[in-house]
C-alpha cells in the first residue's frame, strides 16, 4: 500500500517539535505546543468551539467508526455522563483471539520502519487529536465529570502534552545506542580482530493501557504513546465510564498508522460488557509485554503480583499530605490551598488529604493562628471561593461516580466538620451531582481518627489534622509516604530548618514536594516536560511520568555481529 | 571524618576515564582501560604476578579481614577450589537486624555526594581491584575452576570493565535531568507563573547482589557498581562456592569509601554457613530494594515472583542454539566452534549447546558435507585443539563442581556419541577434575529427543541436532528462544536470504546474534562497552549488561518546587 503520509513529509512537519520537546525534557523549562486556550483553535484545521461540540453531538447515540478492527463479536457502551446524559455511543467488543494475532501483524514493518519515523507517526496522531481538542473537551467533560474548561485543558493540550513527553523520552532511549558500530581490538603483532555491529530496538510485544475514570487522556496518552514509540502494538482497555475520549483516540491513530503505510491494528480498543473484567483476562495473556495502569490499589497491586509476563508500570492511590508550618503570606496560602482542595471536587490523585496543622498554631505575616482559626479561615477561604454558583461549577465539575458522593457523605462522621459539603445546582446540567469539599477536624495523637487520616478517601473530603509539633508532622508525612504512598506533598514554612526536615523526609521517601505555593501554581497540577508526576519511589505508584526508566524496557536492544 | 581522598583529587584522577567510558558506550567501538596481559601489571601499584600469587597464598587459612563490619555473630567459610585445594578462608557471618540497619546510615551522605562523585569513588574502587589483578586471578582460579588466563581476563579487566560500564551508565542516566530548572509559564497579559525547582537522584534502599560460582566477579560487578553508583548500598551475597573474589573485593570497596569520608557500611558481605539458604532469606527482607542474580532459572523466577518490594534483575539458564547452513570458511568455523565448546568446559551461560545443522548436509568452501562429516569434523578440531594436555588444562580449567560432572557423564546416554569426553590429568594440580566435551548427535525429527536438546545441559555437553532444512532450523531456534530463552545465538551461512531469515528470528525473539565468526572472536563472548550480554527480552535474562534500563530504575528522581 502506498503511503499518503510519507516519511520525509511526516519528518519536515514533525521533527522541530520533537527536537523542541527533546530540549525540554533537558533543561525542564516551560514548553508546550499544545495551546491552552480555547480560541486558539479553529484556523489551520482544527476545530473551534461550535464545530467541536458539533462533533461530539454527531458521535452521541451512535456506533463509534470502528468497524475496521478484526475480530468484533458485539458492540458494547453505556456510558452516563457525570452531568447525567446518556452518551448511547456503543464500541467494539473483541474476539481476543482474533484482535490479539492480528495486532502482531503490522510488527514488523513497525519495527523496521525505525525510532525517527514512529516518533513522527506518533507526532502526527497528536497533532491530529489537537486538532479536535474542542471535540475531546467534551468527550472528557462527560466521561470524567471535569468541568468544561479542566476538560479542555487537562483533557486536551496537557494530555497530549504529556503523550509528546513520553514520545520524546522514547525516541531519546532508542537512539542512545548507535544503529552501527566498527569495533577493532588491537591485538599486538598480529592482526586486529574486527566486527561489524548492527543495533536494533525491537519491541516487547502489545502494550495494554488500562485506562481510568477521571483522567482517560491525560493518564493514558504517557503509556500509550511511549508503548507505541518503541515499537509496540498497544491495545487500549478504557474505564466502562469513560472510554469515549481514548476510543476517539484509537480511532485517529488507527487512520495516522494507515495513511503513513503502517497496519492500523497496531493499535486498537478493547471495549466490556458492564462487569465483563476484561482487564484481568487481558493482563494475563501472554501476547500483553506491558501494561500501563492506573487506578485502584488493590487491582494495580493485583498486576504486579499476577501479570508476570508483562512490564507492569502503575500509578494507584495515595494519602497526600500539606505540613502547615508559617508563612508569610497568609491570604495567598488559603486561597491556593483553596484552590487545590476544590478543583475538580478533589477528585485528582494529586489532591491534598491531610492537612497537617501544629495543635498550637502556626506564624503567620497576620500574626499567629491557632488550629481552630487556621481551620476557620481555610473553610472561609473555600467558601468565599465556591460562593458564586456559577464559578463553583465552572471549579468542580460533577461527582464522577457514586462511591465518591457515598464517602463524601461518609467523611462528615469521621470527626468535627470545619466545612460541610454543600449541594451546587448546575443549570445547564440539572442531573449533575455537584459537591463542594468538606474538611474534618481530626487529631494525629488520637488513634482511633487514625484510621481515616491513613487511609486514601478519594473525593472532596480533607482532613485537617493537629499535630503535637512540626517535627511530629514531619514524621506523619514519612510515615504516610511509605505506608500508603503519595502523589504530591506540599508545606509552608518561612523556617529554613523545617523547611530541610521536610525535604530531607522526601527525599528520603521518595515524595514529589511543592514548597509554599501561593500563587498560580496548585500542589495537584504538574506541567509535561518540566514536573515529574509521582516519583515511582513509593506506594503510590511504580512509575513516574516521564522518565527514562518508564520507556528503557519498552524495548530491547538486539545486536547482530558480523566478522569484518 | 576528613577524608583522605578529596573530591577533587578523586575528579582529577578518574573524570578522564569516566568520559572515555561514557564515549565508548555512545559509539560501542572497542575500549578498555583494563590491559589484558598479565605482564603489563606490576608498577604504578600494581601487583605483579609474584606479589599477587604471594597475596592470594596470603589469605588462605585465615580469617578475612573484614572485622569492622556490623552484627559478625560469626566467621564461616568452606570453599573448596575445583583444583582441590581447600581455601579455608572464613568471612564474617552476619546478624541482618544489626547488619542492614547499620547499611542505612551512611545513605544521607552518600545521596548528597551527587553522581560524579560517587562515580569517581566507583572508580577508584574498580582502580584498586584493577591493581590486585593477579591475586583476584588466583582467588576466581580457585572458586569457579577456569584456567589462570581465563581467571586473569573474565575474571579481571574484563569484569572490571562490565563494572566500570555499569558506572558510565549510572553517571549517564541521573545527569539525564538538570540539578535545577527554571520554570517560567506566560500568563498573556498577567504576570508570569515562576517556578523554581531542583531535581535530586535519591537511591531506593539496598541493593543485594547474589553471586554465582562460575563467574563471580564478571557477573557481580555489574549489579554492585550500578547500585552503589546511583546511591545505593550494597549488600554482597556470593555463591558459597565463591566468596573470595567478592570478599575481596567488598573490603577494596569499604576501604575506599572510608578514604573519600563515606561510610564503608554503604558495601558489605553476607556469607553462610553451607546450606543456610541466606539468599531467600535477604530477597525478602524489606531493606533490600534491589537484587542483581546470576543462576539458576528455578531460584531467578522464584526472586522475580518473590521479592515484590525490589527491582530484580536476573541471569538464569537459556539454551543456546548454533545453526549450520553453509560457510565459505569451513576449517575457520570448525576452529572457532571447537573453541566455543571448550573453552572453560563448556561452562559458559553463553556456551553453545545445540548446533542444528540439515541432516542433508551444509555447503562449504571444501565442498558439500554431510551432516555426519560436519560432525565428525567438528569432533576432530576439538581433539586437535584439545589433543596436547597442556593446552586442554589451559583451554579447559577444571569442572566447577560435581552436579557438573554428573551431567556430563550422563549426557553420552542421550544418543549417539560423535565426541567423547575424556579426563585430562591436571600435573599442577592432581585433584583437579578436567574433561573434555562430549558431543551427542540428536535427531530434531524424533520426539524423544526434544526432551534433551530443550532443556539446559549446563556444562561441557553439546548436541548436534539434525534438521530437515535451515527453515525447520530456523523455527526451531525461535521455538527454542521463546520458551527457554538464549544467552547467544550463532549462525553460518553465506546465503543473504537464510540470514535474513535467522537475523530476523531474533530481532522477532529478542536474541544477540553472532554471524559467521571464523577467527578470534568466539559466540561466548562479549565485549564490556561495545556488545550487550544478553538481550534482557527472552526467558534467559530480565536484564541486559549493560544498557539504560538495567540503571534507570534503581534511583528516582525527586522534585523540590518553590515559588519563584
Amino acid at each position: 500500500m502506498a503511503a499518503e503520509l510519507t516519511a520525509p513529509e511526516l519528518i519536515a512537519k514533525h521533527r522541530p517539535t520533537l527536537d523542541q520537546a527533546l530540549e525540554a525534557i533537558r533543561t525542564r523549562a516551560y514548553w508546550s505546543p499544545h495551546p491552552e486556550h480555547p480560541k486558539a483553535y479553529g484556523e489551520d484545521g482544527s476545530l473551534d468551539a461550535a464545530a467541536g461540540k458539533a462533533a461530539f453531538d454527531a458521535l452521541l447515540g451512535n456506533r463509534l467508526d470502528l468497524t475496521d478492527q478484526p475480530g468484533i463479536d458485539d458492540w458494547v457502551g453505556e456510558e452516563v455522563s457525570p452531568y447525567g446524559i446518556e452518551l448511547g455511543v456503543t464500541y467494539p467488543h473483541a474476539d481476543l483471539d482474533v484482535l490479539l494475532p492480528a495486532m502482531r501483524a503490522g510488527r514488523r514493518a513497525w519495527r523496521d520502519a525505525g525510532a525517527e519515523l514512529r516518533a513522527m507517526v506518533c507526532l502526527e496522531i497528536l497533532k491530529r487529536i489537537s486538532d479536535r481538542t474542542h471535540q475531546f473537551a467534551h468527550a472528557v467533560m462527560h466521561t470524567s465529570g471535569q468541568a468544561f474548561m479542566m476538560a479542555f485543558q487537562a483533557g486536551g493540550p496537557h494530555a497530549q502534552d504529556r503523550g509528546l513527553e513520553a514520545v520524546a523520552y522514547a525516541y531519546a532511549e532508542q537512539i542512545r545506542t548507535p544503529g552501527t558500530a566498527e569495533w577493532t581490538k588491537p591485538q599486538g603483532k598480529r592482526d586486529p580482530l574486527a566486527l561489524a555491529k548492527t543495533f536494533t530496538p525491537v519491541p516487547r510485544g502489545i502494550g495494554l493501557v488500562i485506562g481510568c475514570n477521571t483522567f482517560p487522556t491525560w493518564n493514558g496518552y504517557p503509556g500509550l504513546f511511549a508503548s507505541l514509540a518503541t515499537g509496540n502494538a498497544v491495545l487500549v482497555k478504557p474505564h466502562p465510564r469513560a472510554v469515549l475520549p481514548l476510543a476517539l483516540t484509537v480511532r485517529i491513530a488507527r487512520d495516522v498508522l494507515a495513511e503513513a503505510g503502517f497496519d492500523p491494528n497496531l493499535v486498537a480498543l478493547a471495549a466490556e460488557r458492564p462487569g465483563e473484567g476484561i482487564a484481568k483476562t487481558l493482563a494475563l495473556r501472554p501476547e500483553i509485554k506491558i501494561i500501563d495502569y492506573t487506578g485502584s490499589t488493590a487491582f494495580g497491586d493485583w498486576l504486579e503480583a499476577n501479570a508476570r509476563q508483562a512490564q507492569v508500570y502503575t500509578e494507584k492511590a495515595g494519602v497526600n499530605t500539606v505540613i502547615v508550618h508559617s508563612t508569610d503570606d497568609y491570604k495567598g496560602m488559603l486561597s491556593n490551598l483553596a484552590f487545590s482542595l476544590s478543583l475538580y471536587s478533589g477528585q485528582m490523585c494529586t489532591t491534598p488529604q491531610n492537612l497537617l496543622i501544629p495543635r498550637d498554631g502556626i506564624t503567620t505575616d497576620q500574626g499567629p493562628k491557632t488550629f481552630d482559626e487556621v481551620t476557620a479561615d481555610l473553610a472561609r477561604a473555600v467558601d468565599g471561593l465556591l460562593g458564586d454558583d456559577a464559578r463553583a461549577n465552572a471549579l468542580l465539575g460533577a461527582i464522577v461516580n457514586p462511591d465518591v458522593k457515598a464517602r463524601l457523605e461518609a467523611a462528615a462522621g469521621l470527626g468535627e466538620v470545619a466545612l460541610a459539603s454543600r449541594e451546587v445546582t448546575n443549570p445547564e446540567f440539572p442531573g449533575a451531582v455537584v459537591r463542594t469539599p468538606v474538611i474534618v477536624k481530626l487529631d494525629g495523637a488520637k488513634p482511633d481518627d487514625e484510621a481515616a487520616y491513613m487511609s486514601e478517601c478519594f473525593g472532596p473530603v480533607s482532613f485537617a489534622v493537629a499535630v503535637d509539633s512540626v517535627t511530629d508532622a514531619a514524621e506523619l508525612l514519612r510515615r504516610t509516604v511509605r505506608e500508603k504512598g503519595a502523589m504530591t506533598v506540599g508545606a509552608y514554612t518561612t523556617d529554613a530548618e523545617v523547611e530541610e526536615t521536610i525535604q530531607e523526609v522526601c527525599l528520603d521517601e521518595s515524595a514529589q514536594l511543592s514548597l509554599n505555593l501561593t500563587g498560580g501554581v496548585y500542589v495537584n497540577q504538574t506541567a509535561a516536560f518540566s514536573d515529574f508526576h509521582g516519583s515511582g519511589g513509593n506506594p503510590a505508584a511504580n512509575a513516574a511520568l516521564t522518565d527514562a526508566a518508564f520507556v528503557a524496557n519498552r524495548f530491547r536492544v538486539v545486536e547482530v555481529r558480523r566478522q569484518a
